[in-house]
């Protein structure tokens, strides 16, 4: 099956356990408007991909894995789009989810998604439960504290936050989950694949920065304009237009060559550059060309 | 050690943890507030006497479990009490989180003691890995959807909630977790623990109504009066005191009468009473005397 069937029949049999039940309505409706339809599954498709140039012999495993990182990175949009953070009216071109279900229940989402993301890996690793410790314990490095996700959203609350700080928990940290979670849900080795995950995520900050200084919200999906509004770092406000487009270049060239040496590293390093090419905002690579 | 002792070791070295590395330091406050110093500990405390009941052969998977449901608990109260929600100036007589951090840092605080509790679990789980799915899928039942606490504080954004789905989910699910990953934790069968978190659940939550219905918040250490200023359900307003009351003592008979046979069982029916006792108001047991 495909990486994209893969993830999106994960999700489905997840959602579908956490909706088994006496479900307050409003809860499970804002569950599966934050999931359902999902953006490009970046994060996911990587620790597939890292998962099949590992053997992926564990392939529930492996889904699992992928399902709780997308179902983290969902939690992290609802509740970074609520009106204490973001204040971000839209996302993916809908209403974001408290604008559609209301703050409560936006927060109270994100809060089941975290849950369901370590129930669904738990849940799946009853067939090689040797490999749980180290698999939850990388995806939960992604987003807690000191260094994940949670600790980037913190360091905007910070008056004199570091760059490199900020977003290596932001956005690295989860990237970096996702190569080492799909390494060691196949069995493999988790160390070789940290530096890939750590690239593309300073990659993908970077693209989202010059998207968000440059792009309008009809291209993005998403309240444009909010790294100024909230004087949040950015590299393109640091390096300049040019200067963030050059280290994204720089980025995904370091993202590639990180590739380990296994069986799938040629097809890997193809989708890195894949994904790397949709990463550039369409007003640049016009300016570009 | 004493389990109280054995608590509040776990709990520091869980946090220690988290908060080892390049932490933003308004979140890491934050986390240490929220965690210490911290109330009675009653859901910790449940799953060690369960766990030393059944044996207690892994006592390191025991405190990471009780080290977890009281994480759960507090992310809980930061979460609860956030204006969106309970909207409280006040827990365990200080200020609560978001008044003391502001709400961003409140809310991720929540969101970090969440993970936290599912990395500490995984990490204690790499000496009993075949523990693990049962262990970490008990603690998500007891606060996740479809029916756990996010499920029982989403019941208050639904116009009829019934009182019971609610109970059960807000306090009862959390209490259950408790009692039955005590018995996993120990390698026991988890079944038979089931009825015992599920009475002194629901003997809490009636104790928690009747605290908020006549309690000073001098006695309850949280702002008082909350779920007849929120029309949330409350086993006081629907059976009145004297009714809630006698369901207390109800409840708590059918807890300590549901303990299993096992070696520990006469010692942890004494706990359920002297736990019991102490959930009475203060106001109501000199009215009965």
């Amino acid at each position: 099956m495909a990486f994209t069937a893969r993830i999106e029949t994960a999700l489905r049999a997840s959602l579908d356990e956490a909706l088994a039940g006496p479900v307050p309505p409003l809860l499970a409706a804002a569950l599966e408007y934050a999931v359902f339809p999902g953006g490009a599954r970046v994060r996911p498709s990587l620790l597939l991909a890292v998962a099949a140039a590992c053997g992926d012999d564990a392939p529930a495993l492996a889904d699992a894995a992928a399902c709780a990182v997308e179902l983290l990175h969902c939690a992290s949009l609802a509740h970074d789009d609520l009106p204490c953070f973001d204040d971000a009216d839209l996302r993916r071109g809908l209403p974001s989810v408290h604008r559609q279900f209301g703050v409560p229940t936006a927060l109270l989402a994100g809060d089941a998604l975290i849950v369901l993301a370590f129930e669904t890996i738990a849940k799946a690793g009853a067939e090689r439960p040797l490999r749980l410790p180290a698999l939850l314990g990388a995806v939960a490095r992604g987003v807690g504290a000191p260094a994940g996700i949670v600790a980037g959203q913190a360091w905007e609350q910070e008056p004199t936050p570091s760059l490199q700080a900020y977003h290596s928990a932001k956005t690295g940290a989860l990237f970096m989950a996702s190569t080492m979670a799909g390494a060691i849900a196949a069995g493999a080795d988790p160390g070789p694949w940290r530096a890939l995950g750590d690239r593309l995520g300073a990659a993908y900050q970077v693209a989202d920065d010059l998207l968000d200084a440059m792009a309008s919200e009809e291209e993005s999906g998403k309240s444009a304009g909010r790294d100024v509004a909230l004087s949040r770092p950015s590299a393109a406000r640091e390096l300049g237009l040019q200067g963030a487009a050059d280290r994204l270049d720089a980025l995904v060239a370091e993202a590639a060559a990180s590739v380990p040496a296994c069986p799938g590293a040629k097809a890997l390093r193809e989708i890195v550059r894949m994904q790397a090419a949709r990463l550039v905002p369409k007003q640049l690579a016009r300016n570009a060309a």
